[in-house]
């Protein structure tokens, strides 16, 4: 096959078979086909997309070329997804809930990525140890019913090196490529059925319900096209989630939640996300399931199997947060009609919280805490955030602060609906 | 300015400025952006195209990448470029023609492209020196009135480079691309006007009406905007122009032509151009030059000049051709209803006539005539052609060159409208 014949085709709007698609990954990754080649046709991707059947090619050639993960774990395994947020927490929370459930839970997570935090990044404030042989995930799942462990780099080798010309090639925000980066690492793992949280707002990747809509189908099409049980939720991001944002501060949120103690918004994303997996496994109907999830949050009854997770795997649940802190209070009076969660996330890494270089070190012990919320009504000077700050100019973070959200004196808006679509 | 945010706004449609598109060129052609953002950013401008003034910057960036030729020459200089075609001599008549007419012809031409013929290589057939510095190019059309030299090296190589990118990554077929590249290297003459004959049909580069008229508005409104006066011809390429294509065997026919002794088409197309030249420098009306220029030619009043240029360089008018020549009869009788040309350019490359690759030597010898075109009448066994060949099997040629020919005995056509639109 000639490499330069297939970027015309695919230029042209032609499909690829499945052989081509495996060539174009397989030379590539190889180092047979230059970067400026798959640089066009990549870009050639973004102009005319993939579709099912070639996404499903693309994301099979990516997973060939690293390893899988058979796991030996008697019951039925199943996976969650989200496409990243700013105080997305619902992986702490989930996994222990559907090991109360029954559920196998066996997890894998990545770091944070752009303004978006990384569960995985969390759980290390923790000082726990996240990255874990084949036979240690099988231990941890069959002592706790979950797990939530790091990606290794065996994992699909050339999502990553593609991944890395997407980022210098502004290919990144293409449905298909996204949709095959993401399955070439999820389906490495041998689970029954995957539940994809599709974030949208502000502070999501997705900026549209449109644009959600489309990766969620793909997602779950795809996922479905290969052979496992697939659904998921478009769920709201046009602000954070829950009542803090930072890696310390999430994990202190999620014993709280874990505990009963959990804020109304998190509750319904991780209930309904239960509910979609109920559906797919047939354990039972959305509805039982999402009832089900919050009578085991609302009870306590997880947050022992979480807390003894962490220490089994050598961390401190009782996570350090920084002492330093400033209350953002309304300068005016009014509703907060919108707040600019992508703002927020860039204000997390200026406090040291997340990276601007892939080997930057992370501040674990800062963050934010939100006491209003999109609809909320505030008065004048009543305080809407906390910022947990270990150096650095306090007002300047207010500043920031307050320039993500906006104030209105006459427009009243209403509460976002969390979750916007189910897609199975 | 950062690449990657440039190749985001083309690929989002944004119009760059101009010292974004400077900026691009220079970068890429000192080696700071790596080909494969560049082959990203092309394959951008594919889908999204340039307008007529990123065009310009675009040519002109290419432009300055290189040296520009400065001629001390008197009166009105005047300039021709055609997108090649199959038999294409126009250049080697026109030139000495315009001379003929007071006009100064300092035309820069290039080798032989994919399927179509290259002016140079047939110049070369005659031994004649075809690289001249700017003394050389000044000398030689004082003494003639016009010059047919190769485009140095030194001549925008930026756009050398990038036209090696495109090549491997199938980003060829771009209009303002094909626009910047012509005019990069066309522009870097100081003549007053330029006439572009661009081909169309089955022998060209563009295969349809509605591509060539786009090329061929791009070639004039980038050039008119950069300040040169031009104009355009879309012209036949259907068939090949002429009696023969071949390098050796298109001087010997521009001998000919230059003497009087010509076919309608080649007087037809070259004459039009000519009347265009005149148009655009006031020097008359289109009919005016065309009348002109057909009596010049049928007088025979220019051969000299064209003869003694050849020997003036070093060269022998006289080329050898071929001895051994094998006659190609029609198999049925009927109308000539089509000829593919890129299928017998493809087949003067096997005859040894052209390249395969950069570096092939090629055989000046050989070639083919055409004794009938479109809309002829042929009886069965009828002479409709002549292979001219060195070595290999003249059975395989015949076959190939009459698969190139379509016969019907029922429908009857008529030949083709050779100049088809005149953009100005």
């Amino acid at each position: 096959m000639i490499f330069k014949e297939l970027i015309r085709k695919k230029r042209s709007g032609e499909k690829l078979s499945k052989e081509e698609i495996e060539f174009v990954v397989n030379s590539y990754t190889f180092g047979v086909t230059p970067d400026y080649q798959m640089a066009a046709f990549l870009m050639a991707i973004y102009f005319q997309g993939l579709d099912y059947e070639e996404t499903l090619a693309l994301t099979e050639s990516m997973l060939k070329s690293g390893k899988t993960i058979k796991l030996n774990i008697n019951g039925i395994a199943v996976d969650k997804h989200s496409t990243g947020g700013i105080g997305d927490k619902v992986s702490l929370i989930i996994a222990p809930v559907l090991a109360e459930m029954g559920f196998k839970a066996p997890l894998l997570a990545g770091r944070a990525l752009g303004f978006t935090g990384g569960t995985i990044d969390k759980l290390e404030s923790t000082g726990m140890k996240v990255e874990l042989t084949d036979a240690e995930i099988t231990d941890v799942v069959k002592k706790f019913g979950f797990s939530i462990s790091a990606q290794t780099e065996k994992i699909a080798p050339a999502d990553k090196k593609i991944y890395a010309l997407r980022d210098a090639t502004s290919t990144v925000e293409s449905i298909p490529l996204i949709v095959s980066s993401i399955l070439s690492k999820k389906l490495s793992v041998n689970t029954k059925a995957i539940v994809f949280d599709v974030k949208v707002g502000s502070g999501a990747f997705m900026k549209t319900i449109d644009e959600a809509t489309k990766l969620a189908e793909g997602l779950v099409k795809v996922s479905k096209l290969y052979g496992k049980k697939a659904g998921a939720l478009i769920t709201e991001m046009n602000q954070p989630l829950g009542r803090y944002a930072g890696n310390g501060l999430e994990v202190k949120e999620s014993i709280d939640a874990l505990s009963g103690d959990i804020s109304k918004d998190l509750l319904e994303v991780t209930s309904s996300l239960v509910g979609v997996l109920f559906e797919l496994t047939g354990y039972g109907s959305f509805e039982d399931g999402k009832k089900k999830a919050t009578e085991i949050i609302l009870s306590g009854k997880a947050v022992e199997r979480f807390i003894r997770w962490i220490e089994y795997l050598g961390g401190v649940p009782s996570v350090k947060v920084a002492e330093k802190k400033m209350e953002v209070r309304a300068p005016i009076f009014g509703y907060i009609t919108h707040i600019n969660g992508e703002e927020l996330g860039y204000l997390i890494i200026e406090l040291g919280g997340g990276r601007r270089k892939a080997l930057d070190k992370i501040d674990y012990s800062v963050g934010l805490r939100f006491f209003k919320k999109i609809g909320d009504y505030v008065e004048e000077g009543e305080p809407i955030g906390e910022i947990y700050y270990s150096k650095g100019e306090p007002e300047k973070f207010v500043g920031k602060f307050l320039s993500a959200y906006t104030i209105s004196e006459k427009e009243k808006v209403t509460a976002p609906t969390l979750v916007k679509k189910k897609i199975i």
